[in-house]
């Protein structure tokens, strides 16, 4: 079984998720630049970081299925868990939102961020364990990005409980942290080049 | 006529399905844990049950046309039916939710699902009235799964009689029973991959 | 230019039509059959038959285009023209079930109606118009389905003047003629499979 | 790195963003011509532009990937750069809409255009940058249009400032210029399709 259509869906599914949570800006009643400020400004600064997220995990997913793994119904699920964990972001960064980044809701919006990570570090594990083992974990190393991300997390909730808005600068950190492409796979598939066949270089079709 | 373009248009609409459900969820006007339980709880977890649900059709779905059926006019029409009802899960959801699992909801809710059932039993059977008609009945079996669900459905319908939360146990029920990964094709398809080309094995590209 | 991409983004547009149209679907205060009814009886109606029309135009979409047709920037705009269309038909199901089927908003539905099947038929003969033009025209004859349309969509908007409901009639005949599903291409395509190379066979990788 | 999945993503979001600024659209509440076009005249006719403006984008998109570039997680990035400005469409529609086309939320309305058309100008480079430096600066040539639209954005903002409606004609203007057909890449393909192998002139499989 191939992957292509578990990232056709998944891509489909990432696509929806970062186009509907426009839908939750509220659009201003009057029409100055203070109006815009006051009703949309936290909305689309809080927009602009869930959108670095998505597009975080979807390059990272793209990058990790460049790996041509073997699929089968515990991946399957394994994706069905991220995208489940991914799914909630509109909802709780619109409650984050529109509650002015208070305590509870920044609390959330963290175990959310949390919640997928760790579901994409299992997807991940799901695949090395397969037929795949050698080459997912030569690719992927020692994951430090990924252990960082988890620990950052949990220091962004832990400083909730000091001030809301301090929670938050541990969530931007792990964004600009993967901003900077991972070039793991890239450098792997380069390096293997030369041996496997040119068929192989492609990565999937999707 | 090859599968690609109704798994590719399949996948959009379950894709959209699932994530649309998220905009169903009232965000709390509060910031508290208090506020987020009574305004969204029940919305979440039901937000769950039919997530699990959708995710269920798209794997079985994927499975169904790994088997690489002739599609012809009356496949797309039997998978058209399966999708529209799928995408009434967003409003029985939502009305399950609003009136917290009052008696009729709750029956909509089960007739929903059961309808999906039903529609995807008929596009099974339409696909193995065809040429691929062995190769299906070979992979599938006897069904088990398939008729213990619709027997669950009517038993959950009736259950919603007694008390409208009781009706939903059976319908959690049906949703475990699938999340056990369907093995069927995939044992199907390596039984065969010996003797198949190996072209044969790989699935539809989607 | 292959048509790949082009068909990749219609089906992705119709997905979403088709599955947005749900959220307009108004979700009913109370609890009981009476309340479902009278809230959202009309609406499942209208969704029903508009769902039914996006699947016919995706159904007959998916068929033009198994005949691989040469794809340039006229061909992209005569389908960006129709997928402008189709994407009107939320709105204008929206405001002909919440007006109780008015005199207005039916007619404003059947110029929808109308304006998509135009739109197509503009497709189809940009089409016709390339390299493809004796394919085209051979596998789609006539048009007796195309030009019938066109004529009821015209008598239902009369229809109108005497009695709104009236006019859905002909809707409803256009929908019920396409549902029988269109085999002139699968004809065509059978009839041409044995001169043709077996990969001209497989229509458009999707 | 093939791009296969950076298409297929970007259709999703391109595709979502047509079709979701149309749930912005306010059903009228009464059922006569007047109510259609004092409600929703205007909202019809600037989601007939940001409609225009999403198909332009997306078929510009579709002919710079038939150049089948080389992608690293740099073009990745420059192409989510690109989506998060199209995905504003709706939100700035809406306020441009809402507001009676007053003066802030037309200057926003085209600070919005032109940071899409920055952003693209920004992807093509980050292309050409790469290994396709050479076909990629032969197929676009000097890009007059590109130049051409940034000037026309910039003057339409500085009009907004004599009368916000005015500020909208070199808007409208840019859609047009851009409807005409883009035929360098065509021209490109078709002028290297002897020379190449014919592998190379089939565009991308999406």
């Amino acid at each position: 079984m191939t992957s292509g259509r578990l990232e056709a869906f998944s891509d489909g599914v990432l696509a929806i998720i970062i186009t509907v949570m426009v839908l939750g800006l509220a659009v201003p009643k009057g029409s100055s630049w203070t109006d815009l400020v006051q009703t949309s400004g936290l909305g689309l600064l809080t927009y602009l970081l869930s959108f670095v997220y998505v597009g975080i995990y979807w390059s990272n997913h793209h990058h990790l299925f460049q790996l041509r793994p073997a699929v089968d119904g515990v991946v399957l699920w394994a994706n069905l868990h991220l995208l489940l964990w991914l799914s909630l972001y509109p909802f709780t960064t619109a409650w984050l939102t529109e509650t002015d980044v208070a305590e509870v809701p920044t609390i959330v919006y963290g175990l959310n961020l949390l919640g997928a990570a760790i579901a994409y570090t299992i997807l991940q594990r799901t695949i090395a364990r397969g037929p795949d083992r050698d080459r997912v974990r030569e690719a992927f190393g020692r994951d430090v990005k990924g252990i960082a991300s988890l620990v950052l997390y949990l220091a962004g909730i832990g400083l909730v409980f000091v001030a809301p808005w301090l929670g938050l600068i541990p969530f931007v950190a792990v964004a600009v942290i993967w901003l900077v492409p991972d070039r793991r796979v890239e450098r792997y598939l380069r390096a293997h080049a030369a041996v496997g066949s040119p068929d192989d270089e492609e990565g999937p079709t999707p």
